[in-house]
């Protein structure tokens, strides 16, 4: 049986994950359920995006990924079950999906039963469409084909601006650590909030209590605090413009 | 091999949950563990009975519901397994169990073994007992049977007033979202605290900072805040009374 | 297939547990993954030590521990992968396996492909390890002999003083309960922080809001509040000097 990716910001201490896990598992007797996070900020859609973006490659073709951080619910917005990538994505169409909206081979629009909460297409009507994929049901059979674009969300990209890229912090993380959208082409030093910091490799390439800018997991330069929350002390948030020098060979 | 669900409120940070899900794999090998949750406020029974009562209906029959919210482990407080509505349940008789005390077709009342940690009967009592229903030994054989009731908490069911309900807030989730006792019958508005709120559909019914009154996933009416607490802003906790009218037909 | 047991400080909120499965699930269909915790105070090796000695015994014979609280990640550190006890683990060298380093059978160092991001081996590095030990793949397929001793923690062992035995707090759970390393030959009063407290049986000994000693489900002696903490109201974190008497046979 495939796996199903559980992500939500449903948090851990009501019943709404519990449920959903067992309406997946009473309709798909033996799906692999494999929980990405449940503690997206209520309501945060950019955040659930990058991710959802950072994860669903890493689990095995086929996989599932069950996502629904879904302000809208009960409102007009799409529900949605995708095929992108060689994986399936089940969730409301806010902009959750933007990272693979390029590459989606084949989509439909849920059906929302009648007798689904209005407050809980989580449990009622993307949990059953899941499983159902699960089941091996096909994609198309589970709703009328997608008519128009997935909406989308700003994704903002690097500019150039002499011999500085110009980006912004996409994303923090529970360390504090500042996650910016540059990528391929910058060599530091790396500018923000009145800092400059070099590029280095890791978190202990500098002592602790002090800032470091390096690499992330992810591919882009990230900003981090040695044991400590850089988001904190620079008291920055998403959107925070980031400079840096382009690499010399590419001006 | 059957589902096992997990609530408790030991937490995720300490070794407690780690200690419980070994034993269960290595006494019940390929039990499918399924977490409820183990975020309950320590100690809070009614609040895990609520979410227990949510939550095991979703899962298949035959499911095994490791329920341990314990405050008098080590006391004199029954250890409890039970048959009810196809399901297992395994946890202390403290009056977690009081949604299905109705319909107990079979339950025994577990041993203590001496050797068991008197802080844990989690690990050392209902592990045991859980992983033993998972592989397929009848409840009869893990104790001795109940004699008498259960514990049953108080539950409090709305009243009429005139054309009124009354009833009250008996559960307060991660968003700030009260959930109240009134559901058949009332068609709103919604009063508690001073506001006076007409029944919607959902969140997306209402601007972001406003209060809504609907129905809820769980069957009966709720007050949220579209993108915050109702909890917060009302200052309002579980027991708080809550007002509405009673549907035309039914006076 | 096996069981992999995850225990990080990465948290539950980010992309990084769920890559981490994903990887896992990948490279080892079938493995069956078990959550110790992700909670751990990021950088906290002394309790992720803790916590992992507490749980791994739990599991069944030949489950592969994956427990990587890393701050020095990218350092010179080593990555290593070992055999104790009968199970296996994966981790830095930097103290997590303190309590297993005396009962090692087979160890490996394992490399760092060049890939890998420095701030994420347990992505890159470790994951790929637990995957390839779940698969059935041999321990020194799977690196270099491990030459020299593991890194290990500091564990303060109780000391006698007369009739007293002096031990200290080693770590305070999420209820606030102060776990010591007082095991054997203690028989009270517990004395710590200007209390002195009679050794009980469990919580429900005392009534709520009083402290209560008591040995724990760890095996020694534990101070906690009844429905409180224990660590709040007596201002008390680890390394706190606890005194208690020793039983007198052993005097």
């Amino acid at each position: 049986m495939p796996v199903i990716t559980l992500l939500t910001d449903f948090g851990t201490r009501d019943s709404y994950v519990g449920e959903i896990r067992g309406r997946l598992l009473t309709l798909a007797p033996g799906a692999v359920l494999a929980d990405i996070t449940h503690d997206v900020t209520p309501g945060d859609v950019p955040a659930a995006a990058y991710v959802l973006d950072r994860s669903w490659r890493a689990f095995p073709p086929g996989t599932i990924h069950f996502a629904v951080v879904d302000p809208g619910v009960g409102s007009e917005r799409r529900a949605l079950a995708l095929r992108a990538g060689g994986h399936f994505f089940v969730g409301p169409d806010n902009g959750l999906f933007t990272g693979v909206a390029g590459s989606v081979d084949a989509g439909v629009a849920l059906p929302v039963p009648a007798r689904a909460a209005a407050t809980f297409h989580g449990r009622d009507v993307f949990a059953p469409a899941a499983a159902a994929l699960a089941d091996g049901v096909s994609l198309d059979a589970l709703g009328l084909p997608l008519e128009g674009d997935l909406v989308r969300l700003r994704r903002p990209q690097p500019v150039v601006d002499g011999a500085s890229l110009i980006g912004e912090v996409v994303y923090i993380d529970r360390f504090g650590t500042l996650v910016t959208n540059l990528a391929e082409g910058a060599c530091g030093p790396v500018e923000l909030a009145g800092a400059a910091l070099p590029l280095r490799r890791t978190f202990s390439d500098v002592a602790s209590g002090e800032l470091v800018a390096m690499k992330g997991s992810g591919g882009t330069i990230e900003i981090a605090l040695r044991d400590g929350s850089a988001a904190e002390q620079l008291r920055v948030g998403v959107g925070c413009r980031v400079r840096t020098r382009r690499v010399p060979e590419s001006i």
